[in-house]
């Protein structure tokens, strides 16, 4: 995999009202640990913020939302980029804020919207370059925003009952980490299926399903469990069974062999070579 | 482990309103699909069907419900034995109902009443015998009657995004099928973190997480996926990282390669060998 400098935060989404089909027209709080860790990696409360609530369909108060939330942790340079079109990724306006930033924050959303209007844009190219190149770049995003850091995103799919083919809607993301394939609120809203289907498709990735209030610091091809909840990991490299590719949508699958780690707060994964270290007992929580 | 001669049918549940605190109060309605499979399995429409509602809270309604269920399928032998104490499992009454019985079938609801009014009695003897014994004689139960046939019996532990020690509330079940530990409503109510714990537990024993409108056949040491959902089984015989047994109640826990299958309709598991056997593709919906 190519070494990146910088740092990716997936978080895995908080404090919504659970259902699918209001997930965009709602605010997906954070807790303050977690944005906590987020400002520390940026470089502390001095460091120059952007939040992107391009996901949401209510992008002000998303916006605002942030700037409460960050403020109240002490921070004083916080901007909002309230992308809402392709063009809008091309300003000079938006191309100096990426620029300047430490840190950029996606919100929750649609994460598709993320691709649609800042995918192949100047600042998408920007984001890339500067996460691959510059250490101590922060690019943090929590649900839809955390999702559109793969380069196999999950553009979709509720949970449900059954495991059939074509339930979970696959989209292009931003490709800072190709490696991985994100969910989120995976155990509210009972996501293991689709996450399921996304790593039958794409075996040779690592399925991440991160619980709410929990996140990842990616960094040095590592990441690091942070927040109350646990982060699922789905790795499909031995997968027998696997009759994704020939069976026809709707019908059900079946998926052999799968290996699982369950990880909690501090426990770490070399995403390179897909192995687990797991915290010591005695370590505090981070 | 020891060959039974009977048929088990456990099912994971289905149309309720998927709250925990309200599942003792709910009824448990199954669909004709697994339903028409119980009937086959116990000898068609005219065997003998005695349903036991005990680990309702609400047992007469969850006992017509029944009544009505399974005369829509064309039966016409269904009586149903509302025991809610160990006292009621000892009547001479109840003994012969169990005795002549083709099939019983234990409700939903809370599992660990049928543990305290049906276990260590005289009709928890004559089941066991009934089943290891008898070609043809089933058990069927859904939800909490389906969690019930364990030996380690998950009893409680409500969804969770962590996953934390203590989080998951075992009990002693009926023992019908011991290798096994059984959970309902898997999908629907994120139960993933406490049958991870239950593994966790009990490494050697089978975790299997049942979604609604979905059950296995259990016969000759296998077991076969019906209806309409996914079925996950969790091998932990090779864990590594399981820091259960030195944890503390309500410290997060972590748990590393966790063997994970998916099966779907009419897929086998061979529980001695721990063996999966998927259903070819040409194969039709059973």
């Amino acid at each position: 995999m190519q070494k990146a400098n910088g740092t990716l935060i997936p978080i895995g989404g908080n404090e919504d009202k659970g259902i699918d089909a209001d997930e965009m027209y709602t605010l997906e709080f954070i807790e303050e640990g977690i944005l906590y860790h987020v400002v520390r990696e940026a470089g502390g409360i001095d460091s120059n913020i952007v939040v992107i609530p391009t996901a949401s369909s209510i992008p002000v108060e998303v916006g605002e939302n942030y700037l409460t939330a960050f403020s109240t942790l002490g921070c004083n340079n916080i901007s909002v980029l309230d992308i809402r079109s392709k063009t809008d990724s091309e300003t000079e306006h938006a191309i100096n804020l990426i620029k300047k930033a430490d840190c950029v924050m996606f919100s929750g959303g649609d994460q598709s919207k993320i691709t649609d209007k800042i995918g192949r844009t100047s600042i998408h190219t920007i984001l890339t370059e500067r996460y691959f190149n510059e250490k101590g770049f922060v690019i943090a995003g929590t649900s839809a925003g955390a999702m559109a850091m793969a380069k196999e995103m999950i553009a979709g799919g509720s949970a449900s009952e059954s495991f059939v083919k074509g339930a979970v809607k696959m989209y292009k993301g931003l490709g800072l980490i190709p490696e991985l394939i994100i969910d989120t609120h995976f155990i509210k809203r009972g996501r293991f299926g689709r996450i399921s289907e996304a790593v039958a498709q794409f075996p040779k990735l690592v399925g991440l399903g991160l619980a709410e209030d929990t996140g990842l610091i990616i960094k040095n091809n590592t990441f690091e469990v942070i927040g109350s909840g646990m982060v699922i990991v789905f790795d499909g490299r031995k997968i027998k069974h696997n009759n994704h590719k020939i069976l026809r949508e709707g019908t059900p699958m079946s998926l052999t062999n799968l290996k699982t780690h369950i990880l909690s707060n501090g426990d770490r994964f070399n995403i390179k070579k897909k192995r687990v270290e797991v915290l010591p007992i005695e370590a505090p929580f981070i």
